[in-house]
């Protein structure tokens, strides 16, 4: 049967058509993909193919989808790919390069099995950041000097500067250096980034005034805004030489490439691939060169492979994706990133947590009315029908002290939702407990990856279920390996047990000032509590310029076994005085094995809880 | 049967229960209203009472929901009424009033049939537009001083004003004067409204090297923003005193009243009535004091009558609704509105019209791709099954040149629809054509209402069905009757025919500086092409400060009867070089038995198409 909206088909041999799209669509392949997508149920699809060629996709035809999306801004986006209600699928690019145009999530999977996505590159003709070379600056007057290429349109209006994209713009914002040398995050870069403009000295009448009935979040963007004015004043000394005055810190190095990717709050509105509700997703042989945020966020789904799934910058930028390379949100089952490239994306390789929510409401003896403590948390759902529900107060123990499973959950808006127990409630159930989903964690593998160039962090895990970290080679700014529970700020639920971290190259991480180790166990809270159990960190090489290589808090059952450490030479030391590794509030920690042949005068410095623990 | 979730309820003798809401509610009503609202499926409702009191609704509560809105804002709002799939539900406010604070929509009325909604006040507590008496100008260095009141807390970031509300803030943006003596829109405005603050002045690299491969709006959110600059200067002399810099009219009068309501295209989010794909709409004794945007917006929805529907500022503030009192696009059956009050709201006291869709892609035989030309046309939905469509090529004809039949709609996005017709396209039909529903259209009643002190319009009508205008007093500073043709900005369909204006009082209408009559029938497209018919204008009062009460263009068959013309005395004349009435490209035009006592030198101004054709 030769459906009348791809170009070539053929009936597949099993469950659904293999439909093959070519290059008479490469100039816009929005309208033919979507409307073939749209017709699935009527006409099942078992496998799409491109012929290998460049397609390019634009948002004028594409199917309009308002998105809550975690760790995203909500946005009303666009897809030629909504994977809505599919089983059994495989896209295969067969080798093809997707280029999307402005405000498009390139795929778009909802309440699906078994999805595969292979052999394609996903790009963007404008990309949602901006870049430009640092070529003067001048420390006594506050001033330097960058050059925009022609791939960066921009207006100067009122002394700010905007980029402007295709369907898109953005302000200076968040900013980071980059040494376009290394292609990687420039050394030190926290000397001089971000760029400083904003300051609360608004003149404000009678803004006390306004009275809130209910809680409020600070960081809102109705709340965030209040009193900061603009303090860089930005002017063109000519076409694509733009000066910018009043930066407070360290004038940026010539040479470097400043990179500006807008205000936070709002950058964040097209991840490359977004999987929601769904069992089984494959992504093979994937390059994501860009998105306007994440290339993978993934949350509620379950079995989630990433094997060759590479972020990588493309046409010369220093920048891949705006956000995380991927990020699993209430994931559960497996979750396997393997052999994969995580290069120059502005945040985390890849973050692995649950979500806390806030208790605000008793309703009744099962009903809870709960609130999400972050603005990217909205329309969250924690959970389905039956999961394991945890009680939480934080101030008492970082694991839950009652445990209930959902009867169900109605979502009133982006804040706030009700969620009934099959259970009753206990006496103990308060306003301002926590709940986090005791069953939405996976057993995590990330195996044979390359995390590099980046800024923050490589892996960000709060994950009490399994966790093996292995043959890995990383280079990032901030930690390697962070492992946090916090509660206060982004509301990213779990403590961590189980977590083996082995055979990894730890390269010169934590190179952008701050005074961290390149591996961190830390909870928000300061209490003695213990929060993560079980950590096994053996047969590491860490070649590193500094020498802070280890922070660990609130553990019970640490070893550390076989690893190797020496300094590398190859940036000057920002913080010399530093032990190699710190340990704090933990108990049964055990040190085997290990070669240290860094600078540090002390290698290991404890405090008062640690007792009998030698660094061997 | 006593719910759990009102507070007094009793079984109905028939259909559904009666709900009672007291005053253990009014704090925040919202999370109870919507929760006994959420149940009615499954335990219906007939009437909703409120014990007479004042009631707080609160969004953090409140039920979200992502509406497009005609002639609004596409936005996610929260409710605590979402009348959705509802039959004969009457809400009785028993003379309550509802309070509502920050961004909600009160009523939020779709695909439901028989609706009363009466004997109720909505007001917010905060509202979305704000107000300062200008206490100081000084013309030589064009400065003048506002003193803002506690009511309406602002900042001065980086020179510009923004007013801070309850989860809400605007700028200066859109502005008009009122007079408090008259509490009207203030005479002559325009010359010294809007306040200047845009200015095309940005500095700008590559701009024009983005190339889109499809039509944009240069009025969307991203495009209208290009290339501009603020050009006013706003600092505080002390608190409370505010002076502004740089306006280019001419300084506002002391002692009048300037409003803002911020910026166009950001500030209708929050309409007080919202009705769509309903059949059958009562609102009787209503008292709407304010609105982020219009009193009431209906869309394709049949038989809507407003008896006692009041449209009255509240609290000393000048402005009532920020925009329209009401408005109906693809409205059929009967609209009425009767007793009605509409004063001091920020727009038309009605707009009726339908909507052209611009045909951008003939897809097959019987499908057309369709795009919305105006960004605050975005999701609408032009008809429903089998409703007759016209295609229009406005250059040729104002009427429909074929008429086809909807077999379905696809909605892709707010801009982009696939339409399928029962019948094949003609060949004539190409891309540039536009579509009207020729069904959409109402009969419309105006009668005995007070249209007063408003910004814009009294009636702005494109109704080829039949309107009575009959018995109604206005006063507002532009046409207190346009009837146009327009399709290049606000794609607002509709010509006319069978309109009656009789028996209305034109008191000092079109007072605030345009040189433009009291009635205008008038097309955007420059040609001689009939677009009304059958027009009578009989036994109406011009009280008139000014010459020019009516003109026409366009039009064939024009009774002009028995009106009586005075010049009130009431302002100085602006434009007294007019005649009373121009007449244009116009044929079987009548008057007769009029009484002229104006001021005019010349009453009747015609072109040479208008032969034998006297004043009487």
């Amino acid at each position: 049967m030769l459906n009348s909206v791809c170009l070539f088909a053929t009936v597949a041999e099993n469950k659904g058509e293999i439909v093959v799209f070519g290059n008479e669509i490469a100039d816009d392949a929005t309208p033919k993909v979507l409307e073939r997508m749209m017709q699935a149920e009527a006409s099942p699809i078992s496998v799409i193919k491109f012929k290998k060629g460049t397609y390019h996709f634009y948002p004028d035809k594409g199917l309009e989808v308002f998105c809550y999306i975690s760790n995203h801004d909500d946005v009303m986006v666009r897809t030629a790919f909504p994977i809505f209600n599919f089983s059994n699928l495989t896209i295969d690019g067969q080798g093809s390069t997707f280029i999307f145009h402005g405000r498009m999530v390139p795929f778009l999977v909802d309440n699906s099995k078994n999805i595969s996505i292979k052999n394609v590159s996903v790009d963007w003709a404008m990309p949602f950041h901006s870049e430009g070379v640092v070529v003067a600056r001048d420390e006594k007057n506050k001033t330097f000097d960058l050059q925009i290429s022609d791939d960066y349109p921009y207006e100067i209006r009122n002394n700010q500067i905007v980029f402007v994209k295709e369907y898109y713009e953005h302000t200076l914002g968040q900013t980071i250096l980059y040494d376009p040398e290394r292609k990687a995050i420039a050394f030190d870069t926290e000397s001089y980034t971000n760029i400083s403009n904003g300051k609360k000295s608004a003149v404000q009448n009678n803004i006390d005034k306004i009275k809130y009935k209910y809680k409020i979040d600070p960081r809102s963007k109705t709340q965030k805004v209040l009193g900061i004015q603009k303090t860089l004043k930005v002017e063109q000394l000519k076409p694509g030489l733009v000066r910018f005055t009043g930066h407070k810190k360290k004038m940026p190095p010539i040479g470097m490439v400043l990179t500006s990717k807008g205000d936070q709050s709002i950058n964040r509105l097209a991840p490359a691939f977004r999987v929601t509700h769904t069992a089984g997703f494959n992504a093979i042989n994937v390059n994501v060169h860009h998105a306007g945020g994440m290339g993978l966020i993934a949350e509620n789904s379950s079995d989630l492979i990433l094997d060759g799934f590479n972020i990588t910058a493309s046409n010369g930028r220093m920048v891949s994706t705006s956000a995380d390379a991927t990020h699993f949100v209430g994931c559960r089952g497996k979750v396997e990133l393997k052999n994969c490239v995580f290069k120059n994306q502005l945040d985390d390789a890849t973050n692995v947590h649950g979500t806390y929510q806030e208790v605000v409401d008793v309703i009744d003896d099962y009903t809870l009315g709960v609130r999400m403590g972050h603005a990217q948390q909205q329309g969250f759902q924690i959970g389905v029908k039956n999961d394991n529900i945890g009680l939480v107060r934080l101030s008492e123990s970082f694991f839950s002290y009652g445990r209930l499973t959902i009867k169900s959950i109605k979502k009133i808006n982006g804040r706030y939702q009700k969620i009934t127990f099959n259970e009753k409630l206990p006496a103990k159930v308060a306003p301002g407990d926590l709940i986090e989903n005791l069953d939405g964690y996976p057993d995590l593998l990330v195996e044979n990856c390359t995390i590099s160039s980046n800024r923050a962090r490589g892996l960000l895990i709060s994950n009490p279920k399994n966790t093996i970290i292995r043959n890995n080679f990383f280079h990032t700014e901030m930690e390697a390996i962070l492992i946090p529970v916090e509660s206060g700020h982004w509301f990213e639920s779990g403590n961590a047990a189980n977590v083996v971290i082995t055979g990894n190259t730890f390269q010169d991480c934590q190179h952008s000032g701050f005074n961290r180790g390149v591996i961190r166990f830390v909870t928000d809270d300061d209490n003695e509590n213990i929060a993560f159990k079980n950590i096994e960190i053996s047969k590491n090489t860490f070649n590193h310029f500094d020498n802070l290589i280890l922070e660990v808090a609130n553990t019970d059952g640490l070893k550390v076994l076989g690893n190797t450490i020496t300094n590398s030479g190859t940036f000057p030391m920002l913080h010399p005085k530093n032990p190699a590794i710190k340990i704090k509030t933990s108990k049964n920690i055990q040190f085997k094995n290990n070669n240290y042949k860094g600078k540090a005068t002390t290698i290991l410095e404890k405090d008062k809880t640690i007792t009998n623990v030698k660094f061997k």
